[in-house]
Protein backbone atom coordinates (compact mmCIF):
# COMPACT_ATOMS: atom_id res chain seq x y z
CA UNK A 1 0.00 0.00 0.00
CA UNK A 2 1.61 3.04 -1.04
CA UNK A 3 1.52 6.14 1.87
CA UNK A 4 0.93 9.60 1.34
CA UNK A 5 2.04 12.26 3.30
CA UNK A 6 -0.72 15.13 3.91
CA UNK A 7 1.01 17.78 1.84
CA UNK A 8 0.41 14.80 -1.11
CA UNK A 9 4.12 13.65 -1.45
CA UNK A 10 4.52 10.00 -1.23
CA UNK A 11 5.71 8.38 1.57
CA UNK A 12 9.72 6.87 0.74
CA UNK A 13 11.48 4.39 3.05
CA UNK A 14 14.85 5.90 4.36
CA UNK A 15 16.28 2.94 2.53
CA UNK A 16 15.66 4.32 -1.04
CA UNK A 17 15.99 7.91 -0.01
CA UNK A 18 19.53 7.16 0.85
CA UNK A 19 20.09 5.08 -2.45
CA UNK A 20 18.87 8.02 -4.30
CA UNK A 21 20.93 10.00 -2.41
CA UNK A 22 23.56 7.85 -3.05
CA UNK A 23 23.45 7.95 -6.69
CA UNK A 24 23.74 11.68 -6.93
CA UNK A 25 26.48 11.51 -4.75
CA UNK A 26 27.88 9.02 -7.60
CA UNK A 27 27.77 11.93 -10.25
CA UNK A 28 30.79 13.68 -9.04
CA UNK A 29 32.88 10.77 -9.97
CA UNK A 30 33.39 10.30 -13.34
CA UNK A 31 34.29 6.84 -13.30
CA UNK A 32 30.83 5.83 -12.30
CA UNK A 33 28.89 7.79 -14.17
CA UNK A 34 27.46 7.66 -17.41
CA UNK A 35 28.41 11.17 -18.53
CA UNK A 36 31.43 12.76 -20.90
CA UNK A 37 33.32 15.47 -20.82
CA UNK A 38 30.97 16.68 -23.56
CA UNK A 39 28.20 16.68 -21.48
CA UNK A 40 29.98 18.17 -18.66
CA UNK A 41 30.81 21.06 -20.63
CA UNK A 42 27.16 21.60 -21.93
CA UNK A 43 25.96 21.60 -19.01
CA UNK A 44 28.54 24.29 -17.60
CA UNK A 45 27.71 25.95 -20.62
CA UNK A 46 24.15 26.40 -19.98
CA UNK A 47 24.72 27.06 -16.57
CA UNK A 48 27.09 30.12 -17.57
CA UNK A 49 23.88 31.18 -20.41
CA UNK A 50 21.27 30.71 -17.71
CA UNK A 51 23.30 33.29 -15.13
CA UNK A 52 24.82 35.95 -17.52
CA UNK A 53 27.92 34.73 -17.02
CA UNK A 54 29.17 33.73 -20.42
CA UNK A 55 27.86 32.52 -23.96
CA UNK A 56 29.89 29.47 -24.95
CA UNK A 57 28.30 27.15 -27.21
CA UNK A 58 29.32 24.07 -28.97
CA UNK A 59 29.51 24.04 -32.67
CA UNK A 60 27.29 21.38 -34.65
CA UNK A 61 29.57 18.02 -36.43
CA UNK A 62 29.75 19.02 -39.58
CA UNK A 63 28.25 16.91 -42.04
CA UNK A 64 28.84 16.43 -45.91
CA UNK A 65 25.30 16.29 -46.79
CA UNK A 66 24.95 14.12 -50.28
CA UNK A 67 20.91 13.08 -50.56
CA UNK A 68 18.01 14.39 -48.93
CA UNK A 69 14.25 13.16 -49.49
CA UNK A 70 11.75 15.43 -49.46
CA UNK A 71 8.52 13.15 -48.02
CA UNK A 72 5.52 14.47 -48.70
CA UNK A 73 4.06 16.28 -45.58
CA UNK A 74 6.88 15.37 -43.68
CA UNK A 75 10.51 16.48 -42.16
CA UNK A 76 13.21 16.08 -44.81
CA UNK A 77 15.32 13.34 -44.49
CA UNK A 78 19.34 13.15 -44.94
CA UNK A 79 19.68 9.58 -46.32
CA UNK A 80 23.15 9.97 -47.35
CA UNK A 81 26.02 12.02 -45.49
CA UNK A 82 29.68 11.99 -43.69
CA UNK A 83 31.30 13.21 -41.20
CA UNK A 84 33.94 15.84 -42.06
CA UNK A 85 36.72 16.57 -40.00
CA UNK A 86 36.20 20.06 -37.97
CA UNK A 87 38.07 23.26 -39.66
CA UNK A 88 38.04 24.65 -36.23
CA UNK A 89 37.79 24.07 -32.56
CA UNK A 90 34.71 22.49 -31.13
CA UNK A 91 33.63 25.17 -28.18
CA UNK A 92 33.31 29.38 -29.02
CA UNK A 93 31.99 32.28 -27.78
CA UNK A 94 31.80 35.28 -25.97
CA UNK A 95 32.96 35.87 -21.70
CA UNK A 96 32.71 39.94 -21.45
CA UNK A 97 33.55 40.93 -24.77
CA UNK A 98 36.21 38.92 -25.60
CA UNK A 99 36.16 36.33 -27.89
CA UNK A 100 36.47 32.46 -25.94
CA UNK A 101 37.83 29.41 -28.03
CA UNK A 102 39.09 25.91 -27.01
CA UNK A 103 39.41 22.33 -27.63
CA UNK A 104 38.38 19.66 -24.94
CA UNK A 105 39.91 16.35 -25.03
CA UNK A 106 40.72 13.40 -22.97
CA UNK A 107 42.54 10.64 -22.86
CA UNK A 108 42.70 7.12 -21.01
CA UNK A 109 46.73 7.69 -20.73
CA UNK A 110 47.76 7.93 -17.39
CA UNK A 111 50.77 9.60 -17.36
CA UNK A 112 50.81 11.97 -20.25
CA UNK A 113 48.41 13.59 -23.09
CA UNK A 114 49.43 12.02 -26.51
CA UNK A 115 49.49 15.14 -29.10
CA UNK A 116 47.22 13.02 -31.40
CA UNK A 117 44.38 14.33 -30.30
CA UNK A 118 44.77 16.91 -32.00
CA UNK A 119 44.50 17.50 -36.03
CA UNK A 120 46.84 19.99 -37.89
CA UNK A 121 44.09 22.28 -38.83
CA UNK A 122 42.80 22.54 -34.88
CA UNK A 123 46.49 23.60 -34.34
CA UNK A 124 46.54 26.13 -36.77
CA UNK A 125 43.02 27.32 -35.69
CA UNK A 126 44.39 28.31 -32.79
CA UNK A 127 47.33 30.03 -33.89
CA UNK A 128 45.01 32.29 -35.74
CA UNK A 129 43.03 32.61 -32.90
CA UNK A 130 45.87 33.64 -30.78
CA UNK A 131 47.20 36.09 -33.08
CA UNK A 132 43.67 38.32 -33.66
CA UNK A 133 43.76 38.19 -29.66
CA UNK A 134 41.42 35.56 -28.41
CA UNK A 135 41.59 33.64 -25.76
CA UNK A 136 42.15 30.35 -26.60
CA UNK A 137 42.66 26.69 -24.68
CA UNK A 138 42.26 23.39 -24.34
CA UNK A 139 40.48 21.65 -21.82
CA UNK A 140 42.50 17.92 -21.12
CA UNK A 141 41.03 15.53 -19.39
CA UNK A 142 42.54 12.10 -17.87
CA UNK A 143 40.28 9.52 -17.51
CA UNK A 144 41.66 7.76 -14.78
CA UNK A 145 42.93 9.77 -12.30
CA UNK A 146 39.11 11.80 -13.57
CA UNK A 147 41.62 15.04 -13.55
CA UNK A 148 41.06 18.02 -15.71
CA UNK A 149 43.41 20.62 -16.32
CA UNK A 150 42.91 24.18 -18.95
CA UNK A 151 45.97 24.53 -20.85
CA UNK A 152 46.43 28.02 -22.60
CA UNK A 153 46.86 27.54 -26.40
CA UNK A 154 50.30 28.71 -26.44
CA UNK A 155 51.77 26.14 -24.36
CA UNK A 156 49.60 23.43 -26.49
CA UNK A 157 52.01 25.61 -29.29
CA UNK A 158 54.97 24.85 -27.49
CA UNK A 159 54.11 21.30 -27.00
CA UNK A 160 53.21 20.75 -30.52
CA UNK A 161 56.56 22.10 -32.24
CA UNK A 162 58.70 20.50 -29.89
CA UNK A 163 56.98 17.81 -31.85
CA UNK A 164 57.52 18.90 -34.72
CA UNK A 165 61.54 19.23 -33.93
CA UNK A 166 61.55 15.75 -33.18
CA UNK A 167 60.58 15.69 -29.71
CA UNK A 168 58.16 14.06 -27.26
CA UNK A 169 54.71 13.06 -29.71
CA UNK A 170 52.69 13.87 -25.83
CA UNK A 171 52.60 15.96 -22.65
CA UNK A 172 53.85 14.74 -19.55
CA UNK A 173 51.48 14.83 -16.82
CA UNK A 174 53.99 16.97 -14.95
CA UNK A 175 54.16 19.45 -17.69
CA UNK A 176 50.47 19.48 -18.02
CA UNK A 177 50.43 20.79 -13.91
CA UNK A 178 53.26 22.91 -14.02
CA UNK A 179 51.78 24.85 -17.26
CA UNK A 180 48.55 24.44 -17.06
CA UNK A 181 45.69 24.76 -14.14
CA UNK A 182 43.91 21.80 -12.74
CA UNK A 183 39.67 22.79 -12.49
CA UNK A 184 38.73 20.78 -9.59
CA UNK A 185 34.69 18.92 -10.98
CA UNK A 186 32.21 20.73 -9.33
CA UNK A 187 27.89 19.85 -9.25
CA UNK A 188 27.30 23.48 -11.08
CA UNK A 189 29.07 24.07 -13.19
CA UNK A 190 30.48 21.05 -13.30
CA UNK A 191 33.99 22.09 -15.20
CA UNK A 192 34.15 25.48 -13.96
CA UNK A 193 36.47 26.81 -16.86
CA UNK A 194 35.46 30.32 -16.87
CA UNK A 195 36.84 31.12 -13.01
CA UNK A 196 40.32 30.75 -14.57
CA UNK A 197 40.02 33.00 -17.22
CA UNK A 198 40.15 36.38 -15.30
CA UNK A 199 43.17 35.41 -13.64
CA UNK A 200 44.70 33.68 -16.62
CA UNK A 201 44.15 36.20 -19.59
CA UNK A 202 44.07 39.50 -17.04
CA UNK A 203 40.58 40.29 -17.73
CA UNK A 204 39.25 42.66 -14.94
CA UNK B 1 45.91 23.68 -84.39
CA UNK B 2 47.36 25.10 -80.86
CA UNK B 3 49.48 27.85 -80.10
CA UNK B 4 51.87 28.22 -77.97
CA UNK B 5 53.42 31.24 -76.67
CA UNK B 6 57.42 31.01 -76.17
CA UNK B 7 57.09 31.09 -72.21
CA UNK B 8 54.56 28.50 -72.78
CA UNK B 9 51.37 29.91 -72.27
CA UNK B 10 48.63 28.54 -74.87
CA UNK B 11 47.64 31.51 -76.86
CA UNK B 12 44.06 32.63 -76.38
CA UNK B 13 42.34 34.20 -79.27
CA UNK B 14 41.07 37.83 -77.85
CA UNK B 15 37.22 36.99 -78.39
CA UNK B 16 37.76 33.94 -76.15
CA UNK B 17 39.80 36.33 -73.65
CA UNK B 18 36.76 39.21 -73.73
CA UNK B 19 34.46 36.06 -72.98
CA UNK B 20 36.51 35.43 -69.91
CA UNK B 21 36.38 38.94 -68.75
CA UNK B 22 33.08 38.86 -69.66
CA UNK B 23 32.39 36.32 -67.71
CA UNK B 24 34.55 38.13 -64.86
CA UNK B 25 32.50 40.68 -65.01
CA UNK B 26 28.78 39.08 -64.60
CA UNK B 27 30.21 37.80 -61.36
CA UNK B 28 29.95 41.80 -60.12
CA UNK B 29 26.42 41.25 -60.00
CA UNK B 30 24.29 38.96 -57.95
CA UNK B 31 21.89 38.37 -60.50
CA UNK B 32 23.50 37.04 -63.00
CA UNK B 33 25.68 35.28 -60.77
CA UNK B 34 25.35 31.58 -59.26
CA UNK B 35 26.76 32.64 -56.04
CA UNK B 36 24.92 32.95 -52.72
CA UNK B 37 24.86 35.55 -50.14
CA UNK B 38 27.02 32.60 -47.95
CA UNK B 39 28.97 31.75 -51.06
CA UNK B 40 30.43 35.36 -51.07
CA UNK B 41 30.36 35.69 -47.05
CA UNK B 42 32.72 32.61 -46.86
CA UNK B 43 34.83 33.82 -49.61
CA UNK B 44 35.41 36.84 -47.60
CA UNK B 45 36.01 35.12 -44.45
CA UNK B 46 38.29 33.29 -46.45
CA UNK B 47 39.96 36.48 -47.37
CA UNK B 48 40.02 37.66 -43.65
CA UNK B 49 41.77 34.51 -42.31
CA UNK B 50 44.46 34.37 -44.73
CA UNK B 51 45.20 38.00 -44.10
CA UNK B 52 45.24 37.83 -40.40
CA UNK B 53 42.44 40.20 -40.36
CA UNK B 54 39.97 38.36 -38.35
CA UNK B 55 39.27 34.82 -37.70
CA UNK B 56 35.20 33.98 -38.44
CA UNK B 57 33.97 30.67 -39.39
CA UNK B 58 30.05 29.53 -40.63
CA UNK B 59 28.98 27.22 -38.40
CA UNK B 60 27.94 23.80 -39.96
CA UNK B 61 24.27 22.82 -40.44
CA UNK B 62 22.96 21.19 -37.34
CA UNK B 63 21.62 17.92 -38.31
CA UNK B 64 20.08 15.43 -35.91
CA UNK B 65 21.34 11.74 -36.81
CA UNK B 66 19.64 9.05 -36.40
CA UNK B 67 21.36 5.90 -38.01
CA UNK B 68 25.01 5.15 -39.07
CA UNK B 69 26.48 2.44 -40.85
CA UNK B 70 29.92 1.24 -40.38
CA UNK B 71 30.94 -0.16 -43.53
CA UNK B 72 34.33 -2.36 -42.96
CA UNK B 73 37.12 -0.45 -44.69
CA UNK B 74 35.27 2.22 -45.77
CA UNK B 75 34.01 5.47 -43.48
CA UNK B 76 30.91 5.50 -41.28
CA UNK B 77 27.83 6.67 -43.60
CA UNK B 78 24.98 8.31 -42.27
CA UNK B 79 22.08 6.84 -43.46
CA UNK B 80 19.21 8.63 -41.28
CA UNK B 81 19.18 12.53 -40.04
CA UNK B 82 17.44 15.54 -39.81
CA UNK B 83 18.07 19.17 -39.81
CA UNK B 84 17.76 20.49 -36.89
CA UNK B 85 16.98 24.44 -35.97
CA UNK B 86 19.74 26.42 -34.58
CA UNK B 87 20.12 27.51 -31.30
CA UNK B 88 22.50 30.54 -32.42
CA UNK B 89 23.16 32.55 -35.41
CA UNK B 90 25.20 31.16 -38.16
CA UNK B 91 28.65 33.39 -37.96
CA UNK B 92 30.95 33.76 -35.17
CA UNK B 93 34.61 34.44 -34.13
CA UNK B 94 36.93 36.76 -33.23
CA UNK B 95 38.39 40.49 -34.48
CA UNK B 96 41.16 42.15 -33.06
CA UNK B 97 40.03 40.56 -29.68
CA UNK B 98 36.35 40.71 -29.53
CA UNK B 99 33.80 38.15 -30.45
CA UNK B 100 32.43 39.06 -33.37
CA UNK B 101 28.50 36.98 -34.10
CA UNK B 102 26.14 37.88 -37.07
CA UNK B 103 23.34 36.30 -38.94
CA UNK B 104 23.11 36.63 -42.90
CA UNK B 105 20.02 36.83 -44.67
CA UNK B 106 18.46 37.55 -47.73
CA UNK B 107 14.84 38.77 -48.78
CA UNK B 108 13.09 38.85 -52.48
CA UNK B 109 11.15 41.65 -51.02
CA UNK B 110 11.77 44.93 -52.93
CA UNK B 111 10.55 47.48 -50.19
CA UNK B 112 11.11 46.02 -46.51
CA UNK B 113 12.72 42.82 -44.48
CA UNK B 114 10.33 40.32 -42.97
CA UNK B 115 11.27 39.59 -39.63
CA UNK B 116 10.29 36.06 -40.10
CA UNK B 117 13.25 35.70 -41.22
CA UNK B 118 14.58 35.17 -38.05
CA UNK B 119 13.93 32.70 -35.24
CA UNK B 120 13.08 33.42 -31.77
CA UNK B 121 15.66 31.56 -30.79
CA UNK B 122 18.43 33.51 -32.85
CA UNK B 123 16.72 36.73 -31.12
CA UNK B 124 17.80 35.08 -27.90
CA UNK B 125 20.91 34.20 -29.04
CA UNK B 126 21.66 37.92 -30.20
CA UNK B 127 20.40 39.21 -26.46
CA UNK B 128 22.93 37.39 -24.81
CA UNK B 129 25.77 38.23 -27.03
CA UNK B 130 25.28 41.69 -26.15
CA UNK B 131 24.53 41.23 -23.04
CA UNK B 132 27.87 39.89 -22.62
CA UNK B 133 29.44 42.49 -24.36
CA UNK B 134 30.17 40.64 -27.93
CA UNK B 135 29.76 42.41 -31.32
CA UNK B 136 26.89 41.23 -32.77
CA UNK B 137 24.32 42.26 -36.38
CA UNK B 138 22.66 41.28 -39.11
CA UNK B 139 23.99 41.31 -42.55
CA UNK B 140 21.00 41.70 -44.77
CA UNK B 141 20.47 41.36 -48.75
CA UNK B 142 17.71 42.85 -51.01
CA UNK B 143 18.38 40.82 -53.78
CA UNK B 144 16.61 42.56 -56.27
CA UNK B 145 18.15 45.73 -55.78
CA UNK B 146 21.41 43.33 -55.25
CA UNK B 147 21.85 45.61 -52.02
CA UNK B 148 23.57 44.71 -48.49
CA UNK B 149 22.99 45.72 -45.34
CA UNK B 150 24.95 45.52 -41.43
CA UNK B 151 22.11 46.70 -39.37
CA UNK B 152 23.08 46.02 -35.65
CA UNK B 153 21.69 43.57 -33.23
CA UNK B 154 20.61 46.58 -30.93
CA UNK B 155 18.46 47.88 -33.82
CA UNK B 156 16.99 44.74 -35.08
CA UNK B 157 15.84 44.24 -31.57
CA UNK B 158 14.28 47.22 -31.85
CA UNK B 159 12.42 46.31 -34.56
CA UNK B 160 11.52 42.52 -32.88
CA UNK B 161 10.30 44.20 -30.34
CA UNK B 162 8.11 46.56 -32.28
CA UNK B 163 6.62 43.45 -33.79
CA UNK B 164 5.80 42.02 -30.40
CA UNK B 165 3.71 44.70 -29.50
CA UNK B 166 1.50 44.41 -32.06
CA UNK B 167 3.75 46.44 -34.72
CA UNK B 168 4.52 45.95 -38.22
CA UNK B 169 6.15 42.37 -39.34
CA UNK B 170 8.95 43.72 -40.86
CA UNK B 171 11.71 46.40 -40.99
CA UNK B 172 11.06 48.99 -44.40
CA UNK B 173 13.88 49.67 -46.39
CA UNK B 174 14.11 53.14 -45.29
CA UNK B 175 14.55 52.39 -41.68
CA UNK B 176 17.16 49.77 -43.07
CA UNK B 177 19.09 52.66 -44.66
CA UNK B 178 18.76 55.09 -41.95
CA UNK B 179 19.25 52.72 -39.17
CA UNK B 180 22.06 50.06 -40.54
CA UNK B 181 25.05 50.59 -43.29
CA UNK B 182 25.05 49.72 -46.24
CA UNK B 183 28.25 47.30 -47.75
CA UNK B 184 29.19 47.88 -51.36
CA UNK B 185 30.11 44.91 -52.91
CA UNK B 186 34.04 44.77 -53.76
CA UNK B 187 36.04 41.82 -55.51
CA UNK B 188 38.20 41.03 -52.97
CA UNK B 189 36.77 40.71 -50.46
CA UNK B 190 33.11 40.61 -51.61
CA UNK B 191 31.33 41.97 -48.68
CA UNK B 192 33.71 43.90 -46.34
CA UNK B 193 31.82 44.10 -43.45
CA UNK B 194 34.91 44.04 -41.33
CA UNK B 195 34.99 47.97 -42.05
CA UNK B 196 32.61 49.10 -40.98
CA UNK B 197 32.93 46.80 -37.45
CA UNK B 198 36.29 49.66 -36.25
CA UNK B 199 33.48 52.88 -36.46
CA UNK B 200 30.13 51.08 -35.32
CA UNK B 201 31.93 49.41 -32.45
CA UNK B 202 34.32 51.86 -31.36
CA UNK B 203 37.41 49.66 -31.69
CA UNK B 204 40.56 52.06 -32.21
Amino acid sequence: MKFHYPNGKMYIPKEKEANSQGHREKKWSYSKRGMTLEDDLNDTNEYYLQRGIAVIHKKPTPVQIVQVDYPKRSAAVIKEAYFKQASTTDYNGVYKGKYIDFEAKETQNASSFPLKNFHEHQINHMKTVVDQGGICFVILRFTVHDQIYLLSADHLLMFWNRQAEGGRKSITREEIEYHGYSIPLGFQPRIDYIKLIDNLFQLS
